[in-house]
């Protein structure tokens, strides 16, 4: 069963964002991905959950699949969803869809770790911020 | 008389145009500005017109002034109009203005050349692009 | 048994590698190993032994971990070994090690496809080009 | 007469430094002469005079020429000094050299302005920090 996503998001290719080789360079995805998680936490109140109660996330890991190139012109639809909620982190998995052709030219996944900062350490998932991390599982779809 | 811009072009702020200091990085506006330049070569076919006579652009100068902080979650509207025409070069005029205030960010200036690939110097500008150029100084507005 | 890296690369943290939390973000590792493994490639011949039978790399997956930030002022150690080799594709290693302490900061694999860009499809590894990546394997430390 | 420069830093181009024409893309620029800055900034005690005040700078206006091109694996010194310093802003010249021929790629310029965070408005340049400025004008090279 292919993963429900909660949140969509569009994105325009920059010039800036191609390297040598006249397409979008790798590590880009990575500004791309985050973009669209980043947006998806301000818009379905995420980062303020957290923040209402003094923890804050950290990245743990990330990867990307690149499936096509996206070139300078090109917009990409990005995709966010919740796959794996643990006791103190959680993952998302995330897909790149190029507008023009509908084709998906990455997929990524994303883990997320709950982070006391005040305490410097990790933090086990609070309870408000767990629900709505559910509610995006079961995904009823949310455009931006 | 305050410039007039021939495009506008709409770009939103990414997270990873902040620096530390939590805003947009000077260095940043000047991927913005080129982004609009580009976007604005496509689309009125300035490109296309230069290189079917085996021409092309260099950068000689760029300059910026910072009027206003720009924050993630931020768009903005780039004009660029054409400002000097010369023998070989001419100047583009940029503007930055916040969507949310429509205050003025930032302005900048561009000189560009044209330079002949083949014979490595640069090129006096071609009738049919000079055309092109000054159909933009007189500035009808037009929208991206 | 810790894998072996065969080539060691410094790289200086720019202020403009970092976001609004002060420390690098999280695509910037990616520029970081793409660095070092480009650099290694130049100075071991790897990209110029597949460019004399015509063929070159497509990347096709990455990942990094992340185990600790680096902030501006910081300088890194990339080191990048060879880990298993395919029919047509291969994986680098990497490790990224904090200089000032010698914390390992974040460790990271990519998968590399070999491609034919004539043909536009994926090629096998030639000779030549498996012998160099099996030294590799092996892994004699050699400096950059 | 060409201007003193006080500081010299250097820098390596990275592979992501380049766009799709193969050189240093023209915003990355800004980014080298930043991190010069910055460099000399913490080098020099530039930044720790200004923050014992309650101070900071903010940037103006940049500007930059360009002389020649940048690839991947060349590497530059940038020069950083002091034009002219006024009652609450003050001008660096900045010069990019080529390492491998010596040849000027690039000059820039760059005007901050001293800032009050607390009262968030202009400020005099301190007599602390105007001293340090001064020196630099009469610009003793310091190597970095």
């Amino acid at each position: 069963m292919p993963p429900t996503y909660a949140f969509t998001y569009r994105i325009e290719v920059r010039f800036r964002d191609c390297d040598s080789l006249r397409h979008v360079n790798n590590a880009v995805y990575f500004t791309y991905f985050e973009q669209a998680r980043l947006v998806m936490g301000e818009t379905l109140g995420l980062r303020r959950t957290l923040e209402e109660v003094g923890l804050g996330l950290i990245l743990a890991h990330t990867s990307c699949d690149y499936k096509a190139q996206l070139v300078f012109g090109d917009q990409i639809d990005v995709r966010v969803g919740v796959d794996t909620i643990g006791r103190s982190s959680f993952t998302y998995c995330m897909e790149a869809r190029r507008v023009r052709d509908g084709e998906v030219v990455a997929l990524s996944r994303s883990v997320q770790v709950v982070f006391d900062y005040a305490a410097q350490k990790t933090a086990p998932i609070p309870d408000t911020f767990r629900e709505k991390l559910e509610a995006l599982v079961s995904g009823s779809s949310i455009g931006s």
